[in-house]
């Protein structure tokens, strides 16, 4: 079930069954050549949009401008500050644990993402801990290439080459989702760099074409596919254990 | 053109041939019996997306959360506060005028933005102000009711029960372009109440279903066609004339 | 009633037979050749301060320096940014709301401020929506040439070169109620120009006098007076309305 | 020359011949029995403009609400939070500098403004400190009690009773300036109490009707006149100090 | 009792025996030629460490660094915003408030924290002023050089060149404290100028090597510690007062 | 070298010879039944004073309170929200980077503050990449149990029970270095629950005594003093290369 098709009744009747829900998140960011840069909010949205196909599973709107202040030196790229980005996943919190979601998962396509929604989720527990009272709510972040079995399989499609940014993976399952948007470019080197990351300046002088490690070459739609099918299918297990999980008291 | 569906290097040669930009915005709000949460977002997505169909206009992804408090009394409503929301477009302006784009065009879906919109662009202009230096780049806030013919044609095919939330001409959009989420319901009043719009609580008191002042039994898909695809040709002409726009020295 | 001009104990017995406050709240920029740097914080102010001749009105202190960023380029101008307004807003409204005003009317002479007063309505209403608590107040903006029959004079008054900034119905009121201020200059062109407003210098460089489409040489101390009398009368009637609004459960 | 009655053309003509402004800033907040609301920012407008009257200085719009947050327990109190009266004092003086203001005084009315207004000091000019650049002004901070001589003044004319809120200083200086609001009450005790301040509700069971070590009924408007009158040219030498003051470099 | 080398269950069965708590607190910033970086942190812990060996009194962790910005053109000065350093007094303040703590004194060992301590007590303050509620603890700021009896031994010590900036006493402070860290240099002038305080590079300026008036070569161990031994019972005697003074209302 | 303990000449002529610098960070907050409340800000400060004993590195002061809101409700814990947090990075780099440190290594003793570290890193980076700017600088953040070796060390010392929060390693460093504040316990059960983080009610209710996965009865002094010196040599090396990386173009 997509909220965002839904009318506001119909979400009454779903926290009458559930008061779960998964948020994809991610960042719209250069990924490479061939990339899309919006590869990493569209990745966590087609595998919830998927999951929720064969499952009573509430998918949140997609949150898809992250933290990627260091890809701001290639075009197209869209970042929040940390700041910003942390008290805008406040408010969306804060206006979901209103309407009594108890558990909101936060999926997510975007490895710099991490330490921001981390931070956002002490920030919002904090309110709660200095005044001594119970939040009412518990807050998960998980990577979609964390879902269990996902890894593992990434690592079996490609053992080389599948890197930090701009990976295989990823543009495999846009390109499952997307096929018209497939795009070819050719690579040098084959394998991309690897390295630190700091400001945008530094980070274009050492990833000069925004690939980190990855060989975004290996990457197909059968591949994609069977990333999406899987991932689905350990989502919906995540959030089964998630909602079913008891607070202790 | 799309640019989420685009590589850094597409945007790139984009820039090279046009410095504007349109941004679709809205919020993500009860929609009344009817409508969908993801409305007010989906109408300006739904008529930026038509336009570059047949012109060079770059769209922006969608900033699908805004300025919503008031409906928070209702479920699955998500909402920024104001503070937020101006940190969050500050960003987005300050990542695409760091890229090069000089005219920024936010193509609005939800009245309830505006103010915080506006007070956002004067937060974005005041430090140059304040810097005594010039900006660099213009920023436009277009209601996608107020482009050119489309307010004409809505109260043409609406003449009375419009309204200012969950309108008939918002839902018929949605339903043209979303027909299998038409949901049905009856109205009770046919047209409801109009008022205040105050704290969420008092929100809902006033209006206990979610409309102000509308009957959206009145939409159809042959409505929301119409309409999208007047203001997709009035969006072109407002983006023709904001980018050939001169600014003084 | 002038409260400044009132002790805690008189204000505590207006408390008690009334809940409404009438805040004059302005800017202080630029008004071209002739007019005040003080016009828009001047104006409701002399209105407010006649109003309460005749009614049994509480007036705030004047609140004076608004959102005036576009006008930072011409000497003598101050300005808050939106943040910082809506922030000082926000302390003033919870001050009086701690007091036990539940109706408070922001009188405004500064069209730049109406959106930053909006969304700051907004971040106030937000917090009580957040937590689903009623705030126990209602805020009304009103500019005072929207005060009923006001704007319909200013049009019958000044039929051509109104304008929108520096405009001679501003000035004729700071000329009634401060003729020993009263300033002259030839005006080139007689009506200035119109256009869009943005950051200061890109303003200064449109508009290079500091007026925006006006003939600030049409006022006149008679005009002045004719407005503040009407006005005063009209705000009287707006508070009656707003002070006896019911608010729903 | 009052600002806020000038055209900016003459503020700019002002700058020609001096760098310098001062800016009446206080508080409006209760003053016990007799004492006016406004009465700490009356103080300093009131001495400010009476300088102006007989030298060249320039005086900037009041700043008439501050840091007040201990009285909020009284009615007609209004309060900036100090984060919020540090962000409005910050934007006043970027603005006054943006014009070429150097030499800024702030003569301040309310002596709880002082730690904030200091710490908006250092706010200030922590900008340039961290960013290794020279601010290009300098900011004062004057009490109007420790102008030359005022202080001796005041102890000579009460010697007792005269404690440290709703001063018989400051309400003798209301009282001349507007003799038409001049209040009596009895006071029990005579001279009220004297302790900490803290937060307001525990500040109003200190200190039942609002004065703090002070006894009002020894104020007149002929030693408010005296006052004003030895303020006003203090206050001129302490300008003329100031702007000639010369900056190593 | 030092808190950082205490366990929780050990601090827990202190608040059952008390509710004060001393956390010291200062500044790491230059000290001229011979003071140490640590000076205005190290003081202050010096001073309470010694006390808290002859009476029962909590010590927490030294809150280090300070607000110094006017410091900041000298190598190793660390200094926070005014704005930074009162949100974090916030979060000290609001966590030892949670666990019970009611009368919470800041040694203080940095004169230019002043003005941020009193403006941050002042913010804690507003949460409970605003709200109408009590806020359930006392807060007090007390310099060092404050405590009974030390100003008058210092000037004893020091009848010239105290000064205001790496002074004699405070130097002597850590002299006894580290002897090993003792450092000299000659002084020129022997007395260091005395002026106004602003930002960095017209402080470097005014003040070459960093002094303040002061001619540290005064200082010596011995008269350090005589300076520990009386400001330690005097901090005694200081917090049995604050926590024996009983709260009106 | 110790910066606190040292002259702004000393660290001025410092600078002349290296442009990097270790800050312990860490955290005071609840380390069971045995552990001290400042351990975690103890061991990184340990670790550090041992390294630079035989190298020449420039330590700085040690930053002792993170973000720990999860164990406030344990009495003593001091925690800061991720924003003040984040805002004090902020001003300590930006200090640090003022001087011309172009190498700040953040050595981190609690897992806590990983996240609103890196996130207050992108945040300052942020700066710059938003600016379109080179920062001049890298930050690096480093656990002290991540250090080449310390892990597998402390993974041979406690093949079980090492645990996730008051581990017997940490304990062990402080035992070694501060003998006197060791303190005993009979655990139970005799290794601690695992389980997610929260806010502070829901971590006392799952950890009662408040330690996670851990039997701190295994740690000793001679383990502590093991881990101490095999860190600190790591940390000498970890500065060599960091200090020695060239930053691209």
């Amino acid at each position: 079930m997509l909220l965002h098709l839904s009318t506001w009744a119909e979400v009454g009747q779903y926290l009458e069954r559930s008061r779960s829900i998964v948020v994809p998140i991610g960042s719209n960011e250069q990924h490479g050549p061939t990339g899309l840069l919006g590869t990493d909010w569209l990745c966590p949205e087609i595998i919830a949009y998927e999951a929720q196909k064969s499952a009573d599973i509430l998918i949140g709107p997609t949150f898809n401008i992250g933290m990627a202040q260091h890809h701001l030196g290639f075009p197209g790229t869209i970042s929040l500050r940390p700041s910003t980005f942390m008290a805008a996943i406040g408010d969306w919190t804060c206006s979901l644990a209103g309407h009594g979601f108890e558990k909101i998962l936060f999926l997510n396509g975007h490895g710099g993402n991490v330490a921001s929604i981390e931070a956002a989720f002490s920030e919002i527990y904090a309110e709660a801990s200095f005044a001594k009272r119970r939040s009412g709510f518990a807050l998960k972040l998980c990577n979609w290439w964390d879902l269990e079995g996902v890894g593992e399989l990434a690592r079996e499609q490609f053992p080389t080459g599948h890197g930090a940014h701009a990976t295989p993976s990823e543009i495999a399952i846009t390109q499952w989702a997307l096929p018209e948007t497939i795009k070819t470019a050719s690579y040098a080197p084959q394998i991309a760099p690897s390295g630190p990351i700091r400001e945008a300046l530094e980070f274009r002088a050492r990833y000069p074409d925004g690939r980190m490690g990855s060989d975004p070459a290996q990457a197909s739609q059968e591949k994609g596919g069977a990333l999406v099918k899987l991932a689905a299918q350990s989502l919906i297990r995540e959030m089964d254990a998630f909602s079913s999980e008891s607070v202790p008291g």
